[in-house]
């Protein structure tokens, strides 16, 4: 039987070592090198083979790379395959880590100095206490709620978002449509870190912005497809938004002519915030394949129907 | 008696209504407006007057207004006077706010990303966990260990000198001259928090970055004169600096040709790190006056000196 990678070289190499010495008599495939296609058991990918649900019949285990599924079409699958979206540690301490960046940089006007900076101005604008700075997270799973804890020292009114209704101590929290309004109502620093779903899609649009706070500003490190583009270009303009950071785009990479490169109020990463790791997501292989073997429950499995 | 004020209006007003509601018999008055100098047993400032030893012979407190007293010649004023530097819990909380901000911007290559930013290149650059990362704060007073201690829950490997031995759970300390090459030999990142004087006037210079491993890098939220500039722009030209934060300059604000504003590798915040707060700094000099008039000891009072 096979385990098929499709994924980066480098942790691959990390993965092949550690499944080899885990499970000797399991054949460890590199894509497009798959060998009988009927004898692959398990696959881990970011994209999927195109011809997934046809010819890998036997899959039994989907193992997504990264924190997100909403790269793989869920209605396309062999039936007899469970997909396990990655939760290693690394990918919250890294998400832990650039929210709470981000969000302090927001807090403190980063991206205004970044401006000013290129404009050789050196002028100190009006510092806010975090007490009277509200941070609003939209979605509250491991990545949402770690970065809440993260942010809890400094003083910040923190509030929560998500599907179904979430108890965090020392977070306002809200759930579902219906609250969706009352959330964002109250919101100076809002954070988007759902998981990409039809529910979710565009999520981040006009109608969204004009709920929040005049000046509240956008921190997207969920999907580039939570985001209206032009609706935020829209909200910076008319100055109902003051700044975004954007760790994702619609498009990736982000074209050469889009008008995010060059906006003034938009700090733009390469989607960075949370990155696998190699040794991490190594572990979390074995474990699943352990689980799934033993016939145990697996961590981090999507229910195909909601999508994530 | 006269309580007199030199600094920034708006802290002004907010002071004058605290301190008459606190002290009703002191008349409150703010420079150039001093009265009769020969009255005034309080003085709060950045910079003081020029002429404070041999005018205002009654002083018997000064409180400077920020976080440090090197604006201040402290040989120069009346035998009487006690000098106190603010210590307000804003000033601590905004330079934990910054420094953290900093530091994970740093560790997560800010600065490299915006660069790509401005030449449109979406391209992702290894990451490092924080656990091998190491952050070394030079200056362990309240808000050097302030900033160690919001750094702890993301796992970095902490280290701290001063000039006097000082211990910190969780962090690995140096103390004196004699300690400072071995505690630079191992950290990744370097942030500045040590009052400027006499012994630590230049400290961030050539011999210091040669110190540090290849490609370190520096976070000056200190004061200007901590650092020899050109130092760091050949340390940055030879790489033996990846990048730098500075929130200080030698001279502020920076000359418009000063090659800081454009360098690629910095990023140039205005002395925003740590502001003190209206209201905390009113209650800070409340207290200051109660203590002084009761005959009590007094917080952050200044050993002239050591200079801090």
């Amino acid at each position: 039987m096979t385990f098929l990678f499709k994924s980066e070289a480098r942790r691959g190499e990390v993965w092949r070592r550690r499944l080899q010495a885990e499970f000797p008599d399991l054949e460890f495939r590199t894509w497009p090198d798959t060998g009988d296609p009927l004898k692959v058991k398990y696959l881990a990918c970011w994209i999927p083979p195109d011809d997934l649900g046809k010819t890998y019949l036997n899959l039994e285990l989907i193992i997504s790379v990264g924190a997100g599924v909403d790269q793989i079409d869920l209605g396309s699958l062999p039936a007899s395959a469970t997909v396990v979206r990655m939760t290693e540690p690394g990918l919250a301490a890294g998400m832990n880590e650039f929210g709470t960046l981000a969000v302090l940089a927001v807090h403190r006007n980063l991206p205004a100095y970044l401006s000013q900076q290129r404009d050789r101005t050196w002028e100190q604008l009006p510092a806010v206490a975090a007490k009277d700075r509200s941070v609003g997270v939209l979605g509250l799973g491991v990545l949402g709620s770690g970065l809440l804890e993260r942010l809890k020292p400094f003083g910040f009114r923190l509030s929560g978002w998500s599907r179904s209704p979430r108890q965090i101590e020392g977070v306002t929290t809200f759930a579902g449509n219906d609250e969706l309004g009352r959330f964002l109502a109250d919101i100076d620093i809002l954070v988007c870190l759902l998981p990409l779903t039809d529910a979710t899609r565009g999520i981040l649009n006009a109608k969204t912005f004009d709920a929040l706070p005049k000046g509240a500003s956008l921190i997207n490190v969920g999907r580039g497809g939570h985001l209206v583009e032009q609706d935020l270009l829209d909200a910076l303009a008319s100055k109902q938004l003051r700044c975004a950071m954007l760790d994702v785009t619609s498009v990736e990479p982000l074209p050469a002519d889009h008008p995010f490169w060059t906006h003034p109020q938009i700090v733009l990463t390469p989607h960075i915030a949370s990155v696998t790791d190699a040794e991490g997501g190594a572990e979390f292989v074995v474990e699943s394949l352990r689980s799934h073997i033993a016939g145990q429950d697996l961590t981090g499995v999507v229910d195909v129907r909601r999508g994530y």
